[in-house]
């Protein structure tokens, strides 16, 4: 099924409203501080980071998941309220109970997400005082201010919808995420909300979002960093009115289609805007035995700060590409394999039955220079195909990681 | 035991030579091509990258080593003699036997190593119009032009020896290593060649070579790749005249300790000169339950790309390094934790009991402009220390592997 990304945002579902106001956590009066929230009680499933230290409001927001049902979300950017103690619990718990209050719900309904600098408590006066001003700018009609105020590193925003049918009724999917440094598969540094009107059951929820979390996010990386606070939170509330989902059905299949295509879309907007990042760079594996091989082999090559800088100078160094396969841990036919590199400009194969393919390095200059690479390895010895997702190292990820307390 | 580190390199121990000359492999008639030699018959041992892709030299030389007899080490640097099929063979073997010929061994005495650029076929002609003057130039009084011979990004040579006593005996061990950017434990675009007079077994002269790269080479990173002709060769004639050692009595012992010495002062040497490198970095776990975790924990921390650039801008920022243990994949108690940072101008405490600890900014970016800085890692669960070292993420390192084509 071909679906359309279009250009809404967590709103774009029936019966969900957000908001983002300037707590002053980040400097220069920039927002950060976003509400969601939906009319009607929502089923909700997250995932998380399996860093070993744990932010405070994901450990909240866990418990608060427990019953599976969720109506609203809280996220605050410029502190990460990791690393303290059981203070930083307290404050997390205050988020949702200050924001329960004002939208009579229980605290128990309201999720908590925080991220930027780690090991600083939060100014939770400087937040409690602008809830009320979050919750009465919530609007149907703007997804943005959400968007904006959960952005740190990040310099673009990144925000996606898009809808489908289910017999006669129309089934919306809204997204917003951030994340630019700290980005390595298995959850980074990043936020994802996902707001959708399907109706569905809690358990079916889950694992769609679970699978597609696998595919998406955790085949990102900026900087192989994974952070301490990252999420992937998805509400349903039910009013798109079809029929519920409550087995591996087919609109299942078209409805875990649609999220993978929203994850995939937003992965792949988080891995451009990578810190510090000119281009997306693509590692698609294919003809590999099995899936598990060809994901290590595709991230070893996306995560290699020599391919990533090869990149960077627009430089057909492959041999980057195959000394990363090579220490990537899974065994594999040298003499099979063929490696090309691809642009909108064209495609430059390499690497062919063991020995170098002579190229022209003009041409291949002029392919690299483009803003989306694609580095294929064909293993040829199967019919997998994975693809995985990073950018290049520049200058700028250093300017920004040297001297930014992030 | 303390060894008293000198500046000698591998013609120290009694009856090696050496010497460096330039093939043109190398722009600006730089030395590029290095030959060690042993007026007698070693008993030598090897420790090879883990990599998959293998150089044509590494699988020569694996397979000259298979008496664990050599007499000589013929080295190239410019181009590495990887992923170029048989064709990579023939020609790692013929650098082998046109020295052997002149040098009057069988083929098999020599060893070969190569270092530089992926995927070019080697320029086997220039390298066998040098072998002559190569010969010709060897001496014991000189090991300098060798070690220059062996470097690429290399900024400084890395060349030491030392000297003990067995019994009336004195034994001296020299060493050069060759190692700055693709540097990544399980050895990486490095290589070693370590010579000694003593006299040991090859069985036991295997195991105290590869038990000091476990504590040495492989604690070190640079960038996490790792490479593809990476070695750490070590030849011991035995004119030093010391009962033979065949057995882990007390002078293997000491033997193990002083051949740790050399290779952990060669690592961090390679860590310090790592591609664009302002500083050392060495992460030090202590009071660790075991080895296993220490080592993955301190690995952890000199791998992340975020804690290098923090420690290029000379920023404390310790939730960085929290992070990075958060993610190593190894349990442990965040609230018995305590982390510092020290260098020569001071120590502070940044985290202790689950909580941040308040420090000056002021004197930790005094601390940590340094040239040397030490992350202490104090797990407070048993008696295990382990260091790693590495080094800072800088705008070199872009500027060296962006436009270079190493």
């Amino acid at each position: 099924m071909n679906f359309k990304i279009t250009k809404g945002g967590v709103t774009s579902p029936k019966g969900f409203k957000s908001s983002g106001v300037s707590t002053g956590l980040k400097k220069g009066n920039k927002k950060d501080l976003a509400l969601v929230y939906s009319k009607e009680s929502c089923n909700s499933a997250g995932v998380y980071t399996k860093n070993r230290v744990k932010g405070a409001p994901l450990i909240v927001t866990r418990e608060h998941l427990n019953n599976s049902k969720a109506q609203a979300i809280i996220i605050n950017s410029g502190n990460a309220n990791t690393c303290t103690g059981d203070t930083g619990i307290k404050n997390a718990e205050e988020m949702c109970s200050c924001c329960a209050d004002l939208l009579e719900l229980k605290k128990e309904d309201v999720l908590v997400a925080s991220t930027g600098v780690i090991g600083v408590q939060l100014n939770i006066d400087a937040i409690k005082k602008s809830i009320p001003d979050l919750v009465n700018s919530l609007s149907e009609d703007e997804h943005k201010n959400a968007a904006n105020a959960i952005m740190t590193t990040d310099t673009v925003l990144k925000t996606v919808s898009l809808s489908f049918k289910i017999g006669d009724k129309t089934v919306t999917i809204g997204a917003m995420t951030k994340g630019s440094g700290m980005i390595h598969p298995d959850m980074a540094t990043m936020l994802a909300f996902i707001t959708t009107d399907i109706n569905i059951s809690t358990a079916l929820l889950n694992k769609a979002l679970k699978d597609s979390v696998k595919v998406s996010y955790n085949r990102i990386s900026v900087d192989r960093d994974t952070s301490t606070n990252d999420m992937a939170l998805i509400l349903a509330n039910g009013l798109a009115g079809n029929p519920v989902i409550d087995e591996e059905n087919q609109d299942y299949q078209i409805f875990s289609q649609a999220l993978n295509e929203i994850n995939i879309t937003l992965a792949k907007m988080m891995a451009k805007d990578g810190e510090g990042a000119t281009k997306l760079v693509e590692c698609k594996v294919i003809n590999a035995p099995n899936e598990h091989d060809a994901e290590i082999l595709s991230k070893s090559v996306i995560c290699s700060n020599l391919v990533k800088t090869a990149m960077f100078g627009a430089d057909a160094n492959w041999g980057r590409v195959l000394d990363a396969l090579g220490y990537a841990g899974v065994d594999f036919d040298i003499n099979k394999l063929q490696l090309s590199m691809e642009s909108s400009k064209g495609t430059i194969e390499v690497f062919k039955n063991g020995y170098p393919v002579d190229f022209s390095e003009d041409i291949a200059k002029q392919i690299l220079s483009e803003d989306e690479i694609l580095i294929i390895v064909n293993m040829n010895c199967g019919s997998c195909i994975v693809s995985s997702w990073g950018c290049d190292l520049t200058y700028d990820y250093i300017k920004i990681n040297g001297d930014y307390r992030s």
